[in-house]
């Protein structure tokens, strides 16, 4: 019996998603197999332009059942309900609401599949945050949106790739908001999050670093007193619990040891200061996991470049580390 | 004629700012020469302990003059006045008022010297910030301490290495006050500064990205608004005074896209955004640079090292890549 697919959303329809979907089916890099949430004009439109039409063809299916059935070079498209006609003739490249609510509405149909079991995990092509704001989605990223479906329950986002894992406290907030969003709770939830997952990954005993807020950690209190107030009893609190969590850390080289082997995993206090690190490499090998729902769910850490939609010169190496990273995790 | 000298500070005796100065001595690694200021008995100790006595004849001088008529492979020492008895004496590895008061004393005498032009260059050994507060010194650092005696111009904090030059707008500052230091003023002064700078070590023309503050950039007002009230503004008038600045950047990609070569300078908006991606690959090779000096001075990018300081083990690396940036830019 074939194993249950990855489901893969199609992303904003304006930006690269739809073609660096595509391009991994027609480099057969969706391993296990998957099926595409989207909008079937505009999947074929990216399938046209990645392969010029002939050898990826793209069958609508009306279950994951029907998607298994098919010959394994074909990319199955399933069209949640909701989506307006015309998605494939909008112009590439610019915000539109009608984009942001058709992005939303495949993530919605892609999670509940995936809740259920039909799916093995989660893949999610990059939107546009201001597409979804302009079609009245009150979430500023997929993080937020999977969180409310999957019922409010406690989620972080992690952001890896093959030398280091990072699990942020807040993400996208004004750095101001995120400031205030570190308090012991947020931060103590964070490393458990961070430590369940990794014990389901098959490393239980996760070295976990939390970094500090501020400069040097606050340098005993001289540059910031979050660290003492709120960091330093989060880390008592896993400690007492069991879990192997140090720090706070000082935030500019907590990275760089991580890479070097000293930690499993860096709890970082907001957005950047994660990302940075796990980017400066390259963005191609960055993968995005969304740590704390009940489903595994990655996505490649690029956004739309809508510079690039349409263009065909989207690089879907990202996706593809994404899809190999959801198989691996939902297979342990 | 022999070269000036480069001016090459002690740092916290209780730290391994004396043993990595002895070795670099020791290595033969101080480029064109050097003389250190600092307390004789502690770089007695640190050279009988990186090199058993013998090898590294310590001399202590009265002047740069006398200092030049010395063997190369002897390590001169010139004591500023004021150092308390007993220093060499105090145990390593703990914050001490008088190992504090005897670092900034090391700093002010070599910036004079530096400044009226008897050293060719600064190159600062590791201070702790705890030690210097327990002194009564009011500044967090030597990049504060260095301004104040310049007179209190504007100066800047680069860290840098072979792949990534970045320009800080604020440094030892709580991470909440240095969101509040974003102004356009500051920003703008950054540039300017960071663009002279670069103009004399022969890129005239610098490409210089500004990131943003907030994740994304503020992704167009969203998370944040700092970008749209002063960032902007200031590269605007960067802009228009001539400078090639771009931005605001998003920060989770834009030191990923310096390092491959689309820009020539970052400028950071604070402490860890651009010491973060430096230290990513490794503190070795990174160097602190002060911008806006009337002479230049680097550093390494680590700190005291406490746990290290009187084992011999210390990694005289960073501070031998100060030693040949601060010749290359003095020569230059």
């Amino acid at each position: 019996m074939k194993p249950a697919p990855l489901a893969l959303t199609m992303g904003d329809p304006a930006g690269i998603g739809p073609e660096i979907v595509a391009r991994a089916f027609l480099q057969g890099a969706v391993p296990g197999g998957g099926l595409v949430v989207g909008d079937a004009a505009v999947m074929r439109r990216a399938a046209a332009l990645v392969a010029g039409g002939a050898e990826l063809p793209v069958v609508t299916v009306g279950s994951v059942a029907e998607a298994l059935c098919l010959p394994p070079q074909a990319m199955p498209v399933l069209e949640p309900g909701g989506l307006v006609p015309g998605l494939a003739e909008l112009p590439q490249g610019r915000i539109d609401a009608r984009c942001g609510a058709a992005a939303a509405a495949c993530i919605r149909a892609a999670a509940a599949l995936t809740a259920c079991g039909e799916a093995a995990a989660l893949v999610t092509a990059p939107i546009h945050k201001e597409a979804l704001a302009a079609a009245g989605e009150p979430w500023p990223g997929h993080t937020e949106l999977l969180q409310s479906e999957a019922g409010g329950m406690p989620v972080r986002m992690m952001l890896a790739n093959d030398e280091l894992k990072t699990v942020l406290v807040s993400i996208h907030v004004a750095l101001r908001d995120a400031i205030a969003a570190v308090s012991r709770e947020a931060v103590l939830e964070t490393i458990r999050i961070a430590h369940a997952a990794a014990a389901r990954w098959g490393t239980p005993a996760p070295r976990i670093a939390v970094a500090g807020l501020n400069p040097h950690a606050g340098e005993g209190g001289l540059f910031g007193d979050e660290e003492i107030r709120h960091i330093a009893p989060a880390i008592e609190a896993a400690r007492a619990g069991g879990i192997d969590a140090s720090g706070p850390h000082a935030p500019d080289t907590v990275f760089m040891r991580a890479r070097r082997g000293e930690f499993d995993l860096v709890i970082a206090m907001y957005h950047d200061q994660g990302l940075i690190p796990v980017k400066y490499l390259g963005v191609e090998q960055g993968v995005n996991v969304t740590l704390g729902l009940p489903f595994v769910r990655t996505s490649p850490d690029h956004g739309t470049a809508f510079d690039l939609a349409g263009s065909g010169r989207a690089d879907p190496a990202s996706l593809i580390a994404a899809c190999r990273m959801a198989r691996r995790l939902s297979a342990a």
